[in-house]
């Protein structure tokens, strides 16, 4: 039933993207100038949609929406490695479809690449740390506590926009989804490849972390959550 | 015990449209201009809302109160067809109550039409997007974690106000009920119709989405939640 | 072990209180005239406040921290009517005390009597629609989930603040507290009682409504909440 | 298995100065003096990170983060006193290694002593109350509900902001690290001890109120959570 879960992580992040780039706008067009104000509209819309989101999708694929989410559950052993690849063009396609249907929501043009410049060795920083937060937080709660995911993950990101100098993009899906708009929540084309490198290494920091803090259980061991 | 359910369905929604017109009237008169922050109060409030009078009216009627969550429940077979209409007439009843008791608590008239425009393309793509996100939120965290159904619902109707061009009606009781106030949260009576027209088409496209992604189980399956 | 339960109205009132009046003083202050603003942190800070209080004080009290929530648990008879009148005492000492914290925190004379106007048949109505709303949720709530009850009613209280033209006081001891200062949170003493009123009348509609759509349950029937 | 949990609580720790300071950082830059608006950022990011960062680590190191924490843990009978002290050495590293952390995603330099002056009474007392708040909550909801405490510990931190003239610092690693910031979140050297021993005073006085109003369980006791 692969297809279902390429639907659901297609949707899912289609849905995302959405939310982000479309609270920005209206964020930007309601503040009039006030950006603390836009801000808190986009990060509050954006952990909002994503608890049902994650509840919604969950069952179905996972719920990752995001490659470096994919890419740490492949090397933990959680999704199986030849599964990858689909879910990452999965999630590239629902981004770009995210931005498409907020433009149709807001009467914009159907993509205009982005010239908000986001770049610099801080920026590229705070993409390591936001997407080491992220992925932590997910391999660290579906241990300790599964049904708590989606409200940890949710609540992250809603705080990451706020105590990371980008505003947390954390995901190369919806970054690329997000060069595609020149509102609010837009990056530059160029500076995209940086954020995604950045967004890799947190990933895999925050995998090396957590093996180091909490080996891997062993089968015997009689569990329950 | 119908007339249990259907007055269930009555206050609930009465008390919902008095918290959306209410927190409307009270976040325009104090945020004298700021939009982003009367939207940021209504959006806020009616989320926090939600939460607790689906709780409450859960067990009762279902907590619908929206006719198009209650022609998705037919469709789906979770509401019976004859139960339908008398649900719409009560939630419509309640809406219209729901404005009356906002207006009566903020001093003004009972009933004014309302000569906010909400109209045009952009609008009625956001109202379908707004409904089938909700409709697609309730169908797939009713299934997968029915207790986070509230929760779910109340956030993503918190963040739909936000990311949708038309700050999310998808209900068309609510809808007609807003055409009462000429405050904040209204919508010009002419307006209404092709609201309600884009909530039924995103519900029923929510519905075939849900069942393309999550084939109905088979009766024989064991569940366990 | 009554003076436990008495000893944790007390403190969770004084701490309720703290906080509302607490948190008035701090948004007024850095609002700076931005009275909308003000109110988001005074209401956002109650909600959150309220949900770790009613946590804390459950088991021991079952933390109420309000006469008319009380008055209605004696009512439906889970509150022996004996132990109503000492429970409402605690809760009145414990609300004093809880301005008196807010003032030394905040550097304000310990008492000072509010001057703020609040009255009208406009905010009486809000004060019984805040009420009613209130009891609604914890009787329904307490019943379809209790394990939700302390964030449905921190979250009721949080949009309360917004859809009634009162800010939702709903609480005869905190009114009283809130008599005694003279800042954004206050209240004229000549003005309480008939918000104590309105708020009893509130409660007992609410007791009503709640009886007509949920009649109680037999106590034969095998219940798994 | 001892240095697992002294990871967990310096990077717990690190995390949630980051989130702190970044946040406040990021509140000021946007805010352009609405300090209202800042603070709001501000809070709501620590309560929406605190939340995923207790789950993450609490079944590794119980994550309390926070020197009064282990302490108050410590005299209730729940961690070890040999280890209180390498749990407090951990806890201040991870603190300064979060302003680091902030410092770096924002383009600051590593460490500037802050020059912001908190002193006084008024704000001692705030301190005092604050960390009574958190320590009751968390010893109160530990026992009557563990699996809340998560959402209690982050919504009390965000709620104490407001209603606490200090902004409520509660924890003298965090207070530590915010001696190097001079930023929207720091503290003067000078004035740091007085708040240090204003939250031994807080936790003291809530070991004390939780043991007169819930007395230790007897260990005979058949309890289940």
């Amino acid at each position: 039933m692969n297809y279902r879960a390429l639907s659901a992580e297609l949707i899912g992040t289609a849905m995302l993207v959405a939310g982000v780039v479309g609270s920005g706008i209206m964020g930007e067009r309601l503040a009039e100038g006030n950006v603390a104000i836009a801000l808190l509209a986009n990060s509050t819309a954006t952990a909002f949609l994503l608890f049902g989101l994650i509840h919604l999708m969950g069952p179905i694929s996972g719920a990752q929406f995001n490659p470096v989410v994919s890419l740490s559950a492949a090397i933990v052993g959680e999704l199986p490695w030849r599964r990858l690849l689909p879910f990452v063009m999965a999630q590239i396609v629902g981004g770009v479809l995210g931005t498409l249907i907020a433009h149709g929501m807001f009467d914009h043009a159907a993509f205009v690449w982005s010239e908000r410049v986001r770049t610099g060795p801080a920026q590229w920083l705070a993409e390591v740390m936001a997407t080491f937060g992220l992925i932590l937080t997910i391999l660290g709660v579906s241990r300790s506590r599964p049904e708590a995911v989606p409200l940890a993950v949710a609540l992250y990101i809603g705080a990451a926009y706020w105590f990371t100098a980008s505003t947390s993009f954390a995901n190369p899906a919806v970054t690329i989804a997000r060069t595609l708009t020149d509102t609010f929540s837009g990056i530059r084309p160029a500076d995209a490849p940086a954020f995604i490198a950045a967004q890799v290494v947190g990933a895999l920091l925050a995998v090396g972390a957590w093996r180091w803090i909490a080996p891997a259980r062993s089968p015997k061991a009689g569990d329950s959550a």
